[in-house]
Parts: structure tokens; sequence; C-alpha cells
């Protein structure tokens, strides 16, 4: 079958890539989409992402749906049925997993990362194995176009989780990709009372707006009405700047999640403000049982499907990442694996 | 009467000073001690702290004790009570007040603060006028030159409230000046099972001891034996490299609590760990009620007093503010107010 | 007659404004244009330039060429002589001006500076009063438009001149706004052998390619192909990131010129190459008699004014600004002074 | 032979060490003493210097003096000349070679440096075979001990060298180690005409007023009376805070020699004052023919002995490093190597 995998900074390719052989419990997943995300953008431009180096060849994609191929694990969806793959694997047995806190499990198996060594190959692939137990058939109404936004959503439904209540309460967002689109729709969906979304781009922009935001703000205008203040703010660019927005634009004793991956190393950091308004800076990562909760919210919320702007074929697979990485011009892309399929045959 | 007056960097007077005419409500204290903090050192060596800078002469002192020598206020402690001084007297009316967070109250009058303008005057006088309601007595069984640390413990007890519950908890306390040290005996007092405090400065970590730390570790030794890992880390060195260490040592899902003032402006930190290892990183800033807690606290524990190193009579402010900012020979260093009426009598 | 005026912060204001009364020595220049510089757009996005806040309102502008109206001097052009504006008008007496740099005299007068306070009024006026002294005749076959570029040209004169004997080196520019373009002509006058310019925007490194770049690198393309090593780096985005880029990429022993101007405060810095490639990094503030040597080369090299992408009447003002902002639809931008009056006769 | 090795972070070890078989060109040194280094302590404290990670156990040491026992180079000092070691064995071939630079080559040899794998062996053994080139017989008058200084004092006269002319001009010194203190001697050699030191520590200050200092400042005294300004600025703390004191004492249009290793990865950097003061910032970085230069000058001046506070023998080197890493108790502290061999036999 055929992948798009990263060689190294720079280097992706879409070549032959052999399907594993399915273990006891596995199951066998006809890939139809997947998500580009900002770590798939991350390993491309830099050849890794936060403190995890490439080490060795590696499919990427972990935003994979597509339908069941093969399943005799006993457990799990049945050949046929259309499914939403989660990404993670958490060992059960690390203390962050008995403490109901599998996210952050410090020896997860997470769909095309590089965390582990060899790494964990990814779902840009035709044919996916991975565990049934991983496999979640989609709920009624939703397709499997817009299920791909499934994974994403449940990072930002995990981060607005991170914020506590947040109903009738002020939210700011701060980056407008697909993430901070998402967290709109998360904050909308827990009750927020209104949310406002700042970027630099107003194509960005337009995205917050479609996902829900009640107002939207243009970075560096320095004519742009902020809110006063706000409850809470999510930062989703993973930028210093983003995080400076949020904590000076916070009320006093107010939290903010930082969910943007922060460059490694020492970023800026306006510490002082954090301890003299006494604020709240919670990290949020991944997620855990919020993937059901996407799913759900997804077939309740077609709109959301506007969020991706394009769909290219695999073999395109370049690009995709390029139009992926010029927030001008896109939001979500994703790309088809099925069609690749189709065309070959 | 005498007072010790900041006029700007570097400039630090011990001059006449003007006893304001009580209003209603407020009392008069003799004052007795007053305990010189970091933040006093902060306005001596830059002339101002955090954003706050010094726009008039300002009395310095926010630790004070005395006896009460007026009251007409109908209220409070009479005269003749030995009393420790709540320095903050908060609005009572912005949100944080009404939200019950009246320690980071925007518009709180706070001894000895140039956070207002005209600055808000502080205790290190003689005659201190201020609200009855801001008077304490002493609880039984504590004198007053012990009670002059009631508010930095009460500072130290709000940090661990911020921290949640740290009962059968191994707590890391990063700095072991004299509110690190305090730390440490309010993180016992809540129950925390291990509390190990790390400094540059083995007098430093001597104290620490004093105060409970069940380990210490000198932070430059490289071949020191930290803990493999913390559930809660409190930074009270106010500086980037503690503030990394907390980061680096707490357990994944762990809290921080940044309880020492940062710099201005940015500092260097590690956000990409707060990210993937989904730490709380929460700010303290003050105490309410606490105050109450800590001179309770100060009764109970006798041994806190040895946290007191050197009490030098009001004519020697200056010698005392070096002193106090020399950690190599001090902990934590009282001025005497009260010496300088007597020797002037 | 009418002014393009800061008053803070995003308030940008053309208005009419009061032409002050020549002194002695004083000439009057009827203004043609004007070229909005980043610093203009830093007062009008920020309220202030580095460490100079906006105090009170201020004529931008210093990037000025028109036709002299009057000149009772005694010297210096006859009216109805096209000429460029020199914007400095240094001390004379200091230590740098003695020492023969009077770029960076202590106590100059600049045009549209709030350095000082009064703050120097600058020259987005439709009559600008100005020393004599200041002026300057455009030499055979250069136009009042193209003359325009003087200014900035002189600024990358002096960077490049900074940086040594450039003959037959490798020049690195990083930052292909204007100003980088022009440093790109001013390293290729002063014989540079090859000059690569990096910039995250296309449209931007194609002007640089216009100014006589022999390569160009997206800076955010992790396939680009970066020179091994350049002799000599340029500094003209005013970004950290670009300051990083010039230090990897300079050859050890090796020179970059900080030209863009930083944001205030701290700032990330590679400080440890610095050290360990013994590297020479040298500011690079304003210019002196390069503004003559600016107007030859003008004159010389008539490519250059298609680096002039816009022209806007002063009464579209606010466009002009929103437009020279947004790199990534325009190069230099400038007011057309003179098509005000038209108009209004 | 037993030299002190470091195995890793914090695993200092004196142990049994092969004296290796000499090649051709190679002379046998019979170790007298050996100083300590800041790079010998960072590697103990951090397990690397800079970017040079410790990839297997390495004898530390490279200020290193002793007597020839053995020359069959052709070249060279007799066997029971005393001698000091130029640590460096450029390649001679590279770009930086071949224009002068010898002390950036880009593949040079350095007693004790992990830049290169295997590690170069360094000059805390018994015996150390190097070759008869890096010898220098040490000039009439000079004694062994005092000559221990020269590698530390080539450094300086480097560092001062790479700040232009400095005679006549006031240089400020940040860093009153033995570095900042080397520094001191040879600007006073070079003709400076003042030469202030700032530094926390009183005895550090005590130091370099014995190497010649006309003034030392308590970098944290907030009424210390710095110069109004100075000429030229040597950071010799290896500390971002003495980058800034440099930036913000030396006068528009100085320069600053950043002569102390930075930390790796970013630090804070006022680069604004850079640009706006146009200052010149220049690395400097270990030394090439400044070793003759030292070598004479200690001859010249007895009084730098007293810069060496310690010499403990070699199998008491743990407690010297621990001496030479409390900057409050020592100035330089040597290894006496030879002193094990006498009470061995």
């Amino acid at each position: 079958m055929r992948a798009c995998v990263i060689h190294g900074r720079g280097d992706l390719r879409v070549t032959g890539w052999r399907t594993p052989t399915p273990g006891p419990g596995d199951a066998v997943v006809e890939v139809a989409y997947g998500g580009i995300c900002g770590s798939d953008l991350h390993y491309w431009k830099h050849g890794g992402v936060g403190d995890f180096t490439l080490r060795e060849p590696m499919v990427l994609g972990h935003e994979v749906v597509g339908t069941v191929l093969a399943n005799d694990s006993g457990a799990g969806p049945a050949p046929g049925t259309p499914v939403a793959v989660h990404p993670a694997t958490p060992c059960g047995a690390c203390p962050e997993c008995r403490a109901g806190r599998a996210n952050i499990c410090r020896d997860t198996r997470y769909l095309g990362s590089a965390a582990r060594l060899p790494h964990v190959q990814g779902g840009f692939v035709q044919h996916l194995v991975v565990p049934a137990a991983q496999l979640r058939a989609l709920p009624d109404g939703l397709e499997l176009r817009p299920a791909a936004l499934a994974e994403p959503l449940a990072v930002a439904l995990h981060a607005v989780r991170r914020a506590g209540d947040v109903a009738g309460r002020h939210v700011l967002v701060t980056g407008a990709g697909p993430i901070g689109c998402l967290v709109v729709a998360a904050a909308r969906a827990a009750g927020a009372g209104a949310v406002t979304v700042s970027d630099l781009l107003p194509a960005a922009l337009a995205s917050a707006t479609t996902a829900g935001a009640t107002a939207t703000v243009r970075a560096d205008d320095p004519s742009a009405a902020w809110p006063a203040e706000v409850d809470v703010a999510v930062e989703a660019s993973g930028s210093p700047a983003g995080l400076e927005t949020c904590l000076r634009r916070v009320r006093r004793g107010g939290t903010v999640v930082q969910l943007g991956m922060l460059p490694p190393g020492s970023v800026p950091f306006a510490g002082n403000l954090l301890v003299s308004r006494e604020i709240d800076l919670r990290g949020a990562f991944r997620f855990d049982d919020e993937f059901d909760d996407a799913l759900r919210l997804l077939a309740a919320t077609p709109a959301l499907e506007a969020l991706i702007t394009d769909v290219l074929p695999l073999d395109r697979a370049g690009d995709a990442f390029r139009l992926a990485a010029d927030r001008t011009r896109s939001c979500k892309v994703l790309l088809e694996l099925g069609s690749v399929r189709l065309r070959a045959s």
C-alpha cells in the first residue's frame, strides 16, 4: 500500500509501505481521510516537534477515519462500520493512568509520534492496523468526512474542560487555526456566554466566526476593540505573544489554558502578571474520553464541517502540506486516502 | 516621631515624620517590631517593585506588631493590647472582593506600597495610625517578637492553600529565604508528607531545616540527591531558574505555585513542559484571612521564632537592610521601633 | 495646511496643522512625497517606538522630498529647486558629534521623532519648515518620486558601511522589507560578491530580487537551500528570529550588523554562538553623510524606483498606513502631499 | 600514573590513567600545577560546557605547567626545562587558520575538551604527552606556580585585544572571577586609563583590586558609584545580567567584548540598546600567540601571583573543585600534580 512518510526535515514522501500483520486484538481500517495537524507540519518543517526528534522514517497522521475492513478481535465494530480512530493507547499502569489522567500517560502509544523509539507509525496509510479498542463507530448522522475533525475537537474539548466551568463566562481564544476554531465550538457547547477570538489573519478570523465566535479581533490592529477583560483565555496559537495576550487580557484571578504547543526551551513569559493577578495557567495536552464527546458534538453541529477547507488526494501530500502551512489559504486540510485506491483500481 | 523612609533607589533615610491625625475608625499602635521584607529591599535596591515605581517618599514596612496606644473607633482591641497589623484594607466592592478573593482586590490599600498614588505609607514608624479593623490581638502565648512573622507566614499559608490539598504529598520549595522557610512550615502544618527545599546557600538551607524541611538540596551541587519527582512545587525564590526547577521536578499533572515575585517584563519560561506534562501553574499573591491562621500557627510553633536571626534598632535601618539583603548572614531581620523611643526618653 | 498626525496608539488623523514661522536659517519646502517608514507604523500600532513613547500629538514622517518654496537663509538651494530633506540636525557639540559619529548624536533633532519633548514634528505636512542646511538638491536625472527612497537607502548604506569591507564577500540579509531590499542594493553597490536574502513572504523576496539579490530563501521552507555560510549578515527584520538566523549562518569570525530595531526590553539571543564563533555584532543606527551617497546611488540605479509599490494621497493616510503594514501587498508606500493642495485649490 | 577524570555530571574521580605512548613530535612533561578553570567546573556541574557534552570519561585541565621529562622531537625545550603548555593545536588548514585566526580554528585540538570525539584528554595528569611545539620555556624570573596563570591571562589579553585600542580609555569589567581579574591586568598593561570592575562579592572585588582595578562596584548595591559611562566593557561573568550592565554602561558607539561563556540556547539581551546606541558587541574566544605575551607579562608583574589563593594536591581534587566553585572563598585554585608523585615515592 502507499503511505505519507516523513524522512526528516523537509523530506516528505508518498511511498510504498508494508502493511503490518494484525496481532491479537487488532483490527484493520481502510482509511478514508486523515487531517493534517500542526504537529505533522512541525515534523515536516523542523524534523521534530517539541522535544521529540525524528530518528527513523515515520508515517505521519493521527486524525484518521475510515471503514473497518477486518476485525477478528472479538470486540469493537464489525467490518463495514464507518469509524473514527482514537489515536492514543495509554499504558493503563502508570501513576497518571491510575489517577484517571490517561491523556498524560507516561508510556502511551500515539499514532504518528516520534516520542518513542521505534516511532509509532501513523495513520496516513491506506490500511491501518490498530487495536480494535481504539475504534469508535460514528454516531448516526455523522459522515466520515466531518468525523475527521473528531481528534482536534477532542483536543479542544479537553482544553475547555481544563478551564473549569465556563458557563456564562467570557472566553478569549488566541489563535484561529483549526484548533482555535474548534475551541470556540467547544466553549460554546460548554455554555460560554461570549467567545472572542484573536488572530493576525482575517481569513482565520472568518473561520472562527463560522465556528461560533461572538467577536473577533485582529491582534495587530491598534484600534481593535478588545473586551475590557475576560474570565478565561485559551491560548491556541502556540506563540509566546499569544500567551502574553492571554495573561494581559484575563481578569485578576482568572484562568489561562495553554493549549498550543510552545517552542521547546525557554520562551518569554510575563510571569510577574501571573503572580500579581493570581492567575491560573494550566497546560492542556491531548485528551482522553473527550474523543467520544467530540463525535457526538460533530453529529449535532453540521456547521463545523465548513472548517475543512480542502481535501487533497494522498499523492498530492506535498501540496496538501504546503496548503495546510499557509493559513492565509486554508483552515483544516484533509488527505483523502481512499482516493488512491480507487484510482489504482 | 521617626520613620524609615525610602526616597528613591538606594536612598533610605531615618527621619522625622509627621504622625497623621486618626480618622473615624482608626486606632493608633505603638509599633514594637517591623520585619524587613523582600519588597522593602526591592524599593531600596531598585526604586520600585514589579510595576510599582516610587513617585514620592514613602515609609516602608508592612510586617508590623505593637501595642494599641489609642482606639476610639468603638471596635477592635483596647489600648494596651499587643496586636499584629493586617496590612491590607481591601475595597470590598470590586468583583474580586465580592467573589471572596480580597487578596487580589483591584483597589486595596496595602501598607508601605507604591501601587497607589499617593502611596500608602508603611509601618516602619513609631506610631502607626491604621483602621482598627486591621488589628488582631495576639493569641495567648504569642509574644510580639515572633508575631512579626505573621504577615510572611500568612503569605506562605496562602501559597500552600493555592496548591490544593497537600496532605501526604511531597512538596518542593525552591528558595529558602524567609518566605520559603515559612512555606515549609505552612506545608508541614497542612500535612505534607515530605518537604524538600532547594537553595544555593547552605545557611539558607539550615533555616529551612529549622522550619521543618525533611530534605534540603543545594541547587548548584551536581551530585545532589533530588527526589525523583514531587507532587507540588512552590517557587519562593522569585527567579526564572527556580521556576524552571519546579517545572522540571514536578510530576506530570502536578501543580506549581509561583509565589516569589518574578522580575517585571518577560522572563524565560519552559512553557513546553507546562503543556506536554499538563502542569497547573498558579500565581499566589498576598493573603486574606490566612493572617489569623498565621497567628495561631505561630502560637503553636515556637520553633519558628528562630527564623528571626537579627533585630536592629530603627536608627540602624541602613545596616538592617544591608544585613537582610545578605542571605549568607541572615534569614528574617526585624527593625525594633520601640527601642528608639526608649532611648529618646 | 493639512498634516498626518499621530495622537496615540491607533489614532492617526489627517487634520489642519499650523505652519510654524521660519526662523533664521530656515527654509520652507512644499512637500511632494513622504515615505511611510517602519517607525511611523510603530507609532501608529504601539503609540511609540523603542523607548520613545508619544506624549503629545506629533506629525509623522521623515522620508520627505519636495520643492523649495522659500529660503531666506542665505545658503542652500534656491526656491524652485527640487530637494530631499536630510531628517537629522545633530547638535555638533556632544562627544559623538565631535568624534565624527553624528548619527548617534545624543542631542539630535530628527523629523517626526518622540525622542525629545516637545517632540520634533515630522514631514507629512504640506509646507515643511526646516533648517536650510538639511536640504539637498537632487542630482541630475533623479526625480522627486524615487528620491523619496533617499532616507531609507542612507540607512542601508550606513549599515553596510558598519559591516566593513564587503567587496567580493557573501552577504546575507534577513528581512526583505523596504530596508532589507535597500541593503541589498547598498551591498551590491559596495561590491558584494553574492547577496542572499531571507524572508517569510514570497512577495517580499520578489522585491529583494528587484533590488539585486543573487539568491532568495523562504525562511520557513524546510527544504530551502541556504548558503553553507556567509561572511557578513545584515539583520533587517528587527526580529530575534532574524538575529538568530544571522548568528547561525555567518562564518566563524564573521560580522553581523543589527539594523532592524529590536523590540524594547530583553529579546532572546544566542550569545553562546557569538562567543564560541567570535562573531562581531554591530548595531547600526540611522546615518550621516550617507544621505548624499544615497541620492547619487538612486540617480545611478533607476531600477530601485520599483520598490515604491504604492502612492496614496494624504487624505487616504489611514489606507496608506494599513497598506504599508501589510507586507503581502506592498513594499514602500508613499504619501503624496502635493495632491492635497491641488485638489484643495 | 594518576589523573583527575570527569565521568559525567557530578562524577569527578582521581584514578589511575594510562600514559599514552609519545608519537613523533611529542614531548613528555612532568606536570607541576594545573589551574582549575570555569569550564572544568562546568563539566563537573553540568556534564558539559556550552554545546559540548561529555560522551566518555575525560581528563580535565588545560592550564598546565611543569618540567620537560623527555623530548625526542628534535625541537622545543630540552628535558629539565620548566615550561608552560599552550593548550591548543590548531589545524593550520581551515579558513580561520589561514586567515590568521587560529583561536577559532574549526578543527583545533584543545586540552581537556569534549568538543571532539574521542575527547582531547587534558592536563590534570602526572605525565602529559603533548606536541613539543606546544611547550613554552618560562621566561627568566617566572616560577612554575605563577606561570600556571598563563593560559587564563592569555584569554584575558586576547579579549582586550578584541576591544581595540584601550590606551587612555575607561574600561569596565563585569565579573571579578579569575578571568575578570586577569582582564584587569591585561587592560592595565594595554594602557587603559581607568578600569572599573563590578561583581556581587566583596572578596572577588578585592582580588580585582589586587589585579590593578582603579575602582570597584558592588553590582547589587543600589547606592554604588558607577562611572557615568565607559568607553569599553569586557563581560567576564558569563551572565546575561553582566551583558545587560555592559550594554547600559558603555557609551554610545562604544565596544563591549563578551568573554564569559554565556549559557547555551537563548539568553535575554537588550538588543534595542545595541542598535540605538550603535554598540559593537564582539565575542572573544580563547587566544593564539597571546600565550607568549602572557608569560612575559607574568614575569613582569609578580603581584598577579596573589590571584592564586589555593593550591591543593591532586588527591584532594574534589575539595579543590568545591573550593574553586565557591567564589566567596577563592580566586584561582591550582591542583598540585607533582605532590602526588612525591608522596607516592
